[in-house]
């Protein structure tokens, strides 16, 4: 499996399959057919087929896929069935809203540790407890607190500077939320995730537009 | 054009597209190759002339893309070649860090209202000059300003009632930043696109763990 060439909306979409699994487990339904979970999942029931065939053999042929079974062996592909150390660096309004949202911790990811270059903001503790520690710490802080996943939330000027850092701390996933590209030298072995909010707006605006 | 079905994933890479175009034309690159600009975008230079395809006949052979006519062609097709205009409720950390970024306007969106029901932010002017409303008004003052997309940032528990209130003015999409699956009645043909951040750190956990 470890070998495989998997297309990243692949991965895009068994996300999404384990959050409609997941709303199915809290409604207690055992056993749902590919065809309600791709109304569920706004995906037809062939790419359902398609995206799990990459993985295995899963669900029973006129029956449907046993919910809780599914869920478990999606997030066992993700790399979910263990819980995903955060460091956040940037503690402006966009950093303190991440680490106060719900989301994080009810899909496994936790945040470790918390860094600014303010000196206002510096010593100071969130409202779940992390203290914010100078980027300066970077390096040392996160690796005492086990850090796995950077997220960056700086301004644009910022970002390849604590990128850098990032890199050598060595973590080896990185959530950007700067609008900038970041560089990554070749062969580090570090993946960047860029979040764009405004790309989920221009689906919109092609549906108002071509409706 | 108008008629037919687009795949989701195709709008959503031709906005990719348009970003690394973008890039080029800031650059001052006046021509491009599918390879190229398929490096820049992370797929396959067969996957941009895909979906290319289903809008018309674009680059000459041999040549490749005009960088700035490619461009002019995508925003067209998405609807950007004018601004957008977006109706804002939940004036917390998010709320405050969205109508900041700077990628907003970047791209053609403007922020023209913005809603709270927290009295002591009703009446307060932001950075940017926009002042907060109480949310009862929003059927109004989403009229009065030509809002077009309501984008929500409220708690879960709110979430529904503001979209109900956006789908009275009527908002025709709406972008949702609530942990909550929004319900619309069927035909009233509003689109709602979520925002979950941790989706991209799924593909994240998926490629530390396969890797």
């Amino acid at each position: 499996m470890k070998f495989l060439k998997i297309p990243s909306a692949t991965i895009t979409r068994l996300s999404l399959y384990s959050r409609a699994l997941e709303e199915l487990v809290q409604e207690q339904v055992p056993v749902v057919s590919s065809k309600r979970l791709a109304e569920l999942c706004g995906v037809n029931p062939a790419q359902i087929r398609k995206d799990l065939a990459y993985f295995g053999q899963f669900g029973v042929r006129g029956v449907g896929y046993y919910v809780k079974e599914l869920l478990f062996d999606i997030k066992k592909i993700l790399g979910l069935n263990k819980e995903w150390n955060l460091a956040i660096v940037g503690m402006g309004n966009l950093g303190c809203a991440l680490v106060a949202h719900e989301n994080f911790p009810k899909q496994g990811y936790k945040f470790v540790c918390a860094f600014d270059n303010d000196p206002m903001k510096i010593g100071h503790r969130l409202a779940t407890g992390l203290e914010i520690h100078p980027v300066d710490r970077l390096e040392e802080v996160c690796r005492q607190t086990g850090a796995e996943i950077g997220v960056i939330c700086t301004p644009a000027d910022a970002a390849q500077e604590v990128a850098n850092r990032m890199l050598a701390v060595p973590l080896k996933g990185i959530l950007n939320f700067a609008p900038v590209q970041l560089q990554c030298p070749e062969g580090v072995g570090c993946k960047v995730e860029n979040v764009d909010f405004t790309v989920k707006l221009d689906n919109l605006a092609y549906h108002l537009t071509a409706g």
